[in-house]
């Protein structure tokens, strides 16, 4: 086969990483680029273009690469812009051109671009726990809450290329302010950072009950994680509210779009063993009785470090 | 061009409508069934063969007929059948394969069937207000909450066919009870006889309160229309609620699907001209900065007593 290998690339608030990748899905090669310490995209993209180039010659595939697939918090698909990215110093309030950037750096390498959730998404398609589904929903479970909605077969984008903003669909109405200028986001509470703001009013509204969380300072989701792991009653409480808050907003979008799956991905995702058993009771009790027991809800099979870089890697195969 | 006509029937509570549709969305004949005093789906289904035999024979047709589409409730594209409707007396708590029984009924004519939303969604965007849009949301505003989605300019239909209840989403946790059996869905507030609940409601909750609603034994919401017309500010209340909590719920919609617009058909939405304000300040209060202002609210242009034909038969071309 004439250049059978792609670029993945998953560029995050603190760290992009590249990867080579085959048809098989395996991860050839991989690395990885400091994300925020860049004073505008130009130097950024500089940057990564010099990694990409290193990357792909030390494994000795000169002009063996078929394409780029990135996938970038606020990415757009339509347009290959990152359109106002808050968590990335050198997309803040701006729209940057990125995929034709990167593409220029790269001889004209053909460049495919989305959002870090879609991305996972359609990894998750290809080579995960969603092969073989038409119908499913991702839902990233990160620093914020981030989704990509495949109906059958096929990343909805929408009209704009910016659809599926599930963490900013409202989970308590009035509720918690959140990042995005709203309030009562799914991703003020369900994230890695809403998780610990439970965890914060959790031990504001119990001043005396004993915990492990107590002992903390500036409490984090993996501090809540670990407690509960320990057998610590507070921790799993805050896991079963946010597994409860997340079932019952998943109930809605099984009345939206009618998924086989709701697949979910990401650091707070390893948090399995206490959110599965209320997500899918919540998600149940507030589902039409045409789809009580039927919507599986499942984890990512992807190892973390790959998924990211297979999920992008995979935009590149239809460019 | 040969066979050049079809015939598009809407299966409602009370009756069915069928007529002959030509390539431009004309209606050239048409008539009504009584559709709840048969015994079976049998009985209906050779009554209405009957009434489309003699609409196509006075219409001087026969042999010109391509295919039928038909909209009913709880109607699956995917396997033909009428799923436990609740309205239809002959339908109810059973499944009826109903485009097979009324195919065999019409000597082979091929018949395609969904629900009612998604048929008036595929006429709006055949004939009507949402005519060149790709990406939309229908949303039915009668005795129910009915939707239909569309992405890329084809009808969502999910997994399994029942894709686009959005009626049966929440808009106020813990709130009314549904006909469904679940608390708070939108179809419990923002259908015609969530109006006339939430009138009830106004009236217990304002006894001292002069309004032109207390004249009337069991209000509908027609009533109310009546009276916020007559400027009456009880009534116009009432629309300003049921309009913010149908904006709330948009902004969540968008955020799934990113449409172009919302389109508005059915009854209630007739009361256009008290929706229209508090669904749009209440959608864009919630949606991200990036959709504020950008998605229109549309009212169906087409007549109403032809739209849900219209919507039926638009399936039928591609049957």
């Amino acid at each position: 086969m004439e250049k059978p290998y792609v670029l993945g690339i998953d560029i995050g608030g603190q760290t992009a990483k590249s990867g080579v990748v085959n048809a098989r899905g395996e991860v050839l090669a991989q690395t990885i680029l400091v994300s925020n310490n860049h004073q505008d995209a130009r130097d950024f993209v500089e940057a990564l273009a010099q990694t990409l180039r290193k990357l792909i010659s030390d494994a000795g595939l000169n002009g063996q690469i078929r394409g780029i697939g990135v996938g970038a918090p606020n990415g757009n698909y339509y347009t290959g812009e990152i359109k106002d990215a808050p968590n990335l110093s050198w997309a803040h309030e701006k729209n940057i051109p990125f995929a034709k950037m990167l593409s220029e750096a790269m001889d004209g390498l053909p460049v495919a671009l989305t959002n870090d959730a879609n991305a996972a998404a359609v990894g998750e398609m290809t080579y995960g726990a969603a092969k073989g589904f038409k119908d499913f929903i991702m839902i990233t479970l990160g620093t914020g809450v981030g989704s990509g909605i495949v109906i059958d077969g096929k990343v909805v984008y929408g009209h704009d290329g910016f659809a599926g903003e599930l963490g900013h669909t409202c989970a308590v109405r009035g509720g918690r302010s959140c990042n995005c200028g709203k309030q009562g986001c799914l991703e003020a509470y369900c994230s890695a950072i809403g998780v610990a703001r439970s965890a914060q009013e959790w031990l504001e509204q119990h001043p005396e009950e004993p915990t492990l969380l107590r002992l903390r300072e500036n409490i984090t989701s993996k501090d809540v994680y670990e407690a509960a792991k320990a057998g610590d009653k507070a921790a799993k409480e805050i896991f079963e509210f946010t597994g409860t808050l997340l079932g019952r907003s998943f109930a809605d979008f099984v009345a939206f779009s009618a998924p086989e799956a709701i697949v979910l991905f990401g650091g707070l995702a390893r948090a399995k063993e206490f959110l599965y058993e209320p997500i899918v009771n919540a998600m149940n009790e507030n589902l039409l009785s045409l789809w009580r027991g039927k919507v599986k809800v499942l984890f990512s099979s992807l190892s973390e470090s790959d998924a990211a870089i297979l999920g992008a890697s995979a935009l590149a195969w239809d460019i």
